[in-house]
């Protein structure tokens, strides 16, 4: 009953084309990409404007029906999938860059773009949005601010949050909040940006985004730094970090993930058991490819086998495709996969790695430990190939949730918490923590109603 | 009564000379370096550890008793005067740097470590710590996270929040919150560290702080840029910052501002009507150099009469300590002086710059504009000599606040909101942000206890 008065009253006011109950429609918005069990919708709607979200929230709040926001449904958390059925929220169809202003070095935009759109048209203006998420081809920046989403130049530039100027959120209440500023400075009142940057789509519905952009570096260098041990990348990454250099990114890929990625158009040398792909950028190529030198030296002593820089723009693309590629290559080497996200502090790199091969061998399962080294945020799957291996893949991530804690570690270094993590946030945050997150919660969603049964 | 037994309780738990009632300990906690009305406490406590303010709120919640937190006195909107009375609560005492990590990148320390005491000990270990607020030499990093307070690098670097990986927080109800990570990347529950900084002392108390560090830049550049109009050294920050060159500081002067300064052991050279310390950093002086000719270049044709680069550490410090003094040198001027701290975005500086001037003419009042003006952060100050004119400073003010406002900017770029800036607060959220503002002070402090009667 509630539904149908919801989908006649958005149809009325939003236009028919705007919802959909087709098996296909409610299908799509079930699944992202965790592990997480799909679940359906019992009706989508993609608004147009800030003004359709507002009342697609008012309606639902009225009525009592659960709605979950999505964009791209690249998430690695579950975090868009609607566990509670009622209305899938998909921002897809607002995706309009609605300005790039070379003197503010600012983007205004709305959820649904892509973020590489976004990249490429600040790109055009010498401009940069530096975060970079495996998916960026396919996610969008809305996604990206509700899951504070990193990538590879994370070392570097941080996430998306540090990139947030500003937002425009639909609240549950019905009303539209404008938060933060245009400028790049600013203090007044509570930074309720950052709030809602990285809630999930738990506290409110992100409208439109305001961005901080950066000068255009004028030039980069990526290499592919081969090693003939795991724990010598490891402990390369932590030379190089305390010699006092910055890279862009400082990419791990261990033995598993080579070779998965190994051969589909792309070679490894022979005996390499782990690579770096380092990518440095700054003013002048011949500078950086000193600065390249002199990190390969460090890199020496710790079991290196070869470096190769890339020679052109398509090499470098080539390369960063085979990074891109492993989440989804690992299926090759085993049919099922769970996939975690930890991060420790920098410290902790080299003994997190090799812990994570002990916790596979100790459980019988298959480990691949890849992803941003650099700042201690790995991307660490179990692989098997039995579903009778499922009570080993548990109990394997309790012990690796277990480990990255008691290393002063975080559960989640920008996949999100959404369903996947959601047993293990209690653990990292504590009773206290978890109170005021339920009070905040219960503050701008009294009636539980927004993303339900996510993060907490 | 209550206040008594507050003494009573925290001299028995805490140690004799934790608290003072002496008229000298109150009148010190009674001001700050803002234009406000000092206002003196009833009770001055020098917690020395975190149960130490813990137990305190926990009291003042019992008693009934406003409670005010403060760190060096250095601010300027007058956060940390204790207008209700009460218990002024003085962190300045939990002083010790507890930890700075090399491999982590990270520094743990008490709120009352002095700024400057914290920078010095990280360069020793070739860390940085870039933000710099101008009081670095006093004010302690606890204020600074409560403001979070920015400063000249603040153009490439960012502010106090930027650094801030994790919290210790007292709350009103007595317990203690642990917020964030010492990892750099992580995303687990909502950013309760982001919401406390800048919170200024309203939400709870920080007891601890954990700040990510970076690598020491290995060369500096400074130089000081001389212009024959103001105008030209606004439009001369755009050509800079369009052009696609970062500089760590961008910090203007201008004629008042200069007037204020030369003299006193500095020299401009004659003729100078507005001034830009240009500060570069990197990882040589000889390319620095070169990055410092090409800036000047972009700025020659805008009215540049001379450019100065500082030949030693010493000139170098002499150069910022010329610019730290003009805030206390405008006094020189005129006896009184209220001070701004505005923020437009960058493409609105020069139109700002021109019409402070206009504002301050109309009202027949001399305006000082100094300040971070890279990143559009201006701290206007009106200056006059007769206490008669201090209704024209306040509509001067008013149609400071709306112009900036109307720029697209903030009423408060890095300084807070506190007491001076708090009734145009309103002006600038909108009644949807002030109403969420209002909910989650009450959230955090149902009694209206901690620094009442600031921000909102």
């Amino acid at each position: 009953m509630a539904m149908r008065e919801l989908a006649r009253a958005l149809v009325a006011e939003c236009g028919e084309d705007s919802v959909s109950a087709a098996p296909e429609a409610l299908s799509a918005a079930s699944v992202d990409e965790s592990c997480c069990a799909p679940a359906l919708p019992e009706l989508v709607f993609w608004p147009r404007e800030s003004a359709h979200v507002q009342r697609a929230l008012g309606l639902c709040g009225a009525l009592g029906i659960p709605v979950t926001p999505l964009g791209a449904l690249t998430g690695k958390s579950g975090g868009a999938i609607p566990v509670r059925g009622g209305l899938a929220l998909a921002m897809t169809r607002m995706n309009r860059i609605l300005e790039i202003s070379v003197e503010d070095m600012v983007a205004v935009c709305q959820p649904g773009v892509i973020t590489g759109d976004l990249m490429k048209a600040a790109e055009t203006r010498a401009l940069f949005y530096p975060p970079d998420p495996a998916s960026l081809k396919e996610c969008t920046v809305g996604g990206n601010v509700a899951e504070n989403a990193g990538g590879p130049r994370a070392l570097k530039y941080g996430v998306t949050r540090d990139y947030v100027l500003g937002l425009e959120v639909a609240l549950m209440s019905g009303a539209l909040l404008r938060t933060g500023k245009r400028s790049i400075k600013g203090v007044a009142g509570y930074d309720l940006t950052s709030l809602f940057v990285g809630s999930e789509g738990t506290l409110g519905v992100v409208t439109e985004i305001t961005l901080q952009l950066q000068p255009l570096p004028r030039a980069v260098v990526t290499a592919l730094l081969c090693f003939t041990s795991l724990d010598g990348a490891a402990r390369a990454v932590t030379a190089i970090l305390t010699g006092g250099c910055l890279p862009r990114t400082l990419e791990l890929l261990d033995d598993t993930a080579i070779a998965a990625v190994d051969g589909a158009g792309f070679d490894f040398p022979p005996g390499a058991r782990a690579a770096l792909i380092v990518e440095l950028d700054g003013e002048s190529s011949p500078r950086l490819m000193k600065e390249l030198d002199a990190l390969a030296l460090k890199c020496a002593p710790f079991d290196l086998r070869d470096v190769r820089a890339a020679a052109s723009d398509a090499e470098r693309e080539h390369l960063w495709e085979a990074r891109q590629r492993v989440s989804r290559a690992l299926l090759a080497l085993r049919p099922f996969k769970v996939s975690e996200d930890v991060a420790v502090p920098r410290s902790k790199i080299v003994e997190a790695i090799a812990r994570v091969k002990a916790i596979g061998a100790a459980h019988g399962l298959l480990t691949a430990t890849y992803g941003h080294a650099g700042d201690g945020n790995l991307h660490v799957n179990f692989l098997y190939d039995d579903e009778a291996l499922r009570p080993a893949v548990t109990r394997a991530t309790a012990a690796l949730m277990e480990m990255t804690l008691a290393l002063g570690g975080t559960i989640t270094g920008e996949h999100g918490v959404g369903l996947a993590k959601r047993d293990f946030l209690p653990l990292e945050l504590g009773a206290t923590s978890l109170g005021l997150h339920r009070q905040l919660k219960s503050l701008l969603d009294p009636k539980g109603l927004l993303n339900p049964g996510k993060v907490i």
